[in-house]
């Protein structure tokens, strides 16, 4: 907070930035945000991957220009997190998910029953609660559709068949994350541990997603109606964010999470012929909040506490779980000629689904300093290393 | 506060919105602008006085459902009147105003000054301090060139003598308006009213803003050739936004207003090539803010203070001598054969930026909640006027 309390205070409310202050932080965390990106960019690495970085030089590891605690950063950072499941789900497509088949359900349910048995494993045997080891192993089934399709795209293999399956199981991936991201979220909330409600929540996440989708489709030609009538300026950006935002919030108030009403409201309007339109106003809005959710994340992560040599074996425990058990589901995708290994390297980066975890994690109480950072750690260099590995096993350059 | 309060609030800080709080929030936020635009439209008024109406019926006058003195929803409205100005700024052609010249030049100034004092006898009539007096003077200078270009071009005059002579006018109020807001802020703000100090701040305000130009436009190639090197997505927008949203911080660290900051980065950045893309990508972000601006500009309309007689009279005092004032302008516009009275009328709309001196003058304490509201319904009725009366004029319906 040393810059930010340099500027203006006057009348403002404590814990709330003034506009001048708000302005301050955007241009840090923009300039931030781009020099890691380009700098990842230019390394052939993945933007998030330089955007995290640049979080961690700006914040309370180093020149702590970006105070990560801060409450008005923190809802805007989730606000950017809504926008981007929003978009994820716009970007998604559960017919192509249909047609890849069967190895696309193998890798994706295989790439998430390992790497958390793997991540559980590896909590319980430095003798976490299992409320901790759970949350972990949850954090370790993420897979980035983001990153991964990004990455296939730079190596030209989006349309080959190792590309259509990783980004199917991907797909699968994302909507079953942010079932198991709410189921935790609940169990974190202070629901019981029992089966039954645990069960409940699956119940209550699978049935908004999917009530949400049956309703929405029935809703969307009404929503299309609608938007033909308007004709003040903005008129679809609006629409589409009045669909998002009252399923997000919906979704919360039924005891799932924002992220899931938003990833639905996306599904259900990737099926309209507006879906590009949506997409294209949606992306400058997105790029204004969510790099102050990358760089707060990072900025957010304390070094010191790898000081701590505990932390440091977790978090290398917990990298080697997370790339051994993701390109382990790899070889689930029997029939098909296509590399398998490649496979599993593509499922690797955690990215930002995996940092919304250790960000529910670390605000919702369960995980301590140590866990939290091992897990963002880890989600760093699973990031690093996927498209290295992908790279390395496809014996190409990136584009 | 009523519907919010019935959200979750959970571990929230007093005064900060939760996640969930704030989407129900802008979701009530869009549709009652949505709304409002769509009628006023349909009613062939300006949108801006739709979303005004509909925001004083979810406000403190009607449902309640929008609390105006929420601090998230102020930082994000000024978030958004700050785009606002940018935007502005990137519409605005200095050079435009220069070619149509000395009439541009006289209705302008005459369009400033007979307002100003107009509003101040209203006031002084009444009995005010000379401070309530010049700050409601200065509010009745500005001109909304977005309301004026919007009503110019939709009948058909924005080609026309009339056209150019009005948009010319209205940008140079824009300019001098938002050194009149930062003037009158810095009297608010508690500096002295003695000649020197409002001849410095006058100094300060049209130096930062010529010396924001001039270096700006030094800085305009190095931008470009930075907006060129960058590969990352959304690189131009966020180019753009630190571009502004530092320049913007930098007038208020100086004194001056934020506003005047993103207003003369979007005149540099008008200078650009690259202009209509960054307003493309611009666009939909103000969408995304500028109604929460007008909507809880809305909601603060208390219209139980119209109870009061004197509130009502110095509405409608003030609305007539407004009317008057802008419609004298006209015939400032000599050696012309455009209808000199359409040019007056053109220039009635107060819109945003009147909006923007009664939210400064009420949150620096300077405009009691009789002057406040007594204020806004005169930007509501000249909204509502100028086009009616430049129709009127015209002798033609709006295409």
């Amino acid at each position: 907070m040393h810059f930010l309390a340099a500027g203006p205070v006057g009348e403002v409310i404590p814990g709330l930035l003034s506009l001048g202050q708000l302005l301050a932080s955007l241009v840090i965390i923009y300039i931030a945000s781009k020099v890691g990106g380009e700098l990842a960019l230019r390394l052939k690495q993945p933007t998030v991957l330089g955007e995290l970085v640049a979080g961690l030089a700006v914040g309370v590891s180093g020149l702590r220009w970006i105070d990560p605690s801060q409450p008005v950063l923190l809802l805007l950072a989730q606000v950017g997190v809504t926008l981007l499941l929003f978009e994820i789900g716009l970007e998604s497509d559960l017919r192509g998910l249909l047609k890849v088949g069967k190895q696309s359900l193998a890798v994706g349910l295989v790439g998430m029953v390992v790497p958390f048995g793997l991540g559980y494993l590896v909590m319980q045997s430095v003798g976490t609660t299992s409320l901790v080891a759970i949350f972990v192993g949850a954090a370790m089934t993420a897979t980035s559709i983001g990153i991964t399709a990004k990455v296939l795209s730079d190596l030209g293999y989006l349309t080959r068949d190792e590309g259509k399956i990783i980004l199917g199981a991907a797909v699968l991936d994302d909507i079953l994350g942010v079932v198991v991201l709410s189921v935790v979220s609940s169990i974190a909330g202070g629901a019981s541990l029992e089966l039954g409600s645990v069960l409940w929540i699956v119940g209550t996440s699978l049935g908004f997603l999917i009530g949400a989708i049956v309703l929405g489709n029935l809703a969307l030609p009404l929503f299309l109606r609608v938007v033909l009538i308007l004709r003040t300026r903005g008129e679809l950006l609006t629409a589409a964010l009045i669909f998002a935002f009252a399923l997000a919030y919906l979704a919360e108030q039924l005891g799932s999470a924002a992220i899931i009403g938003a990833f639905a409201a996306g599904l259900v309007l990737a099926e309209s012929d507006r879906r590009h339109d949506i997409e294209k106003q949606l992306r400058p809005v997105t790029d204004f909040f969510l790099p102050i959710f990358f760089i707060t994340v990072g900025a957010g992560v304390d070094l010191a506490l790898l000081q701590n040599p505990q932390a440091l074996g977790l978090a290398l425990a917990l990298t080697v779980a997370a790339v051994v058990g993701k390109l382990f589901c790899g070889y689930a995708a029997v029939g098909t000629r296509a590399n398998r290994l490649a496979i599993g390297a593509g499922m690797v980066p955690r990215g930002e689904v995996g940092l919304v975890f250790a960000s529910v994690g670390l605000t919702s109480g369960v995980l301590n300093g140590v866990n939290h950072t091992a897990l963002i750690i880890m989600v760093l260099l699973t990031t690093f290393l996927g498209p290295l590995l992908l790279n390395w096993i496809l014996k190409k350059e990136p584009a």
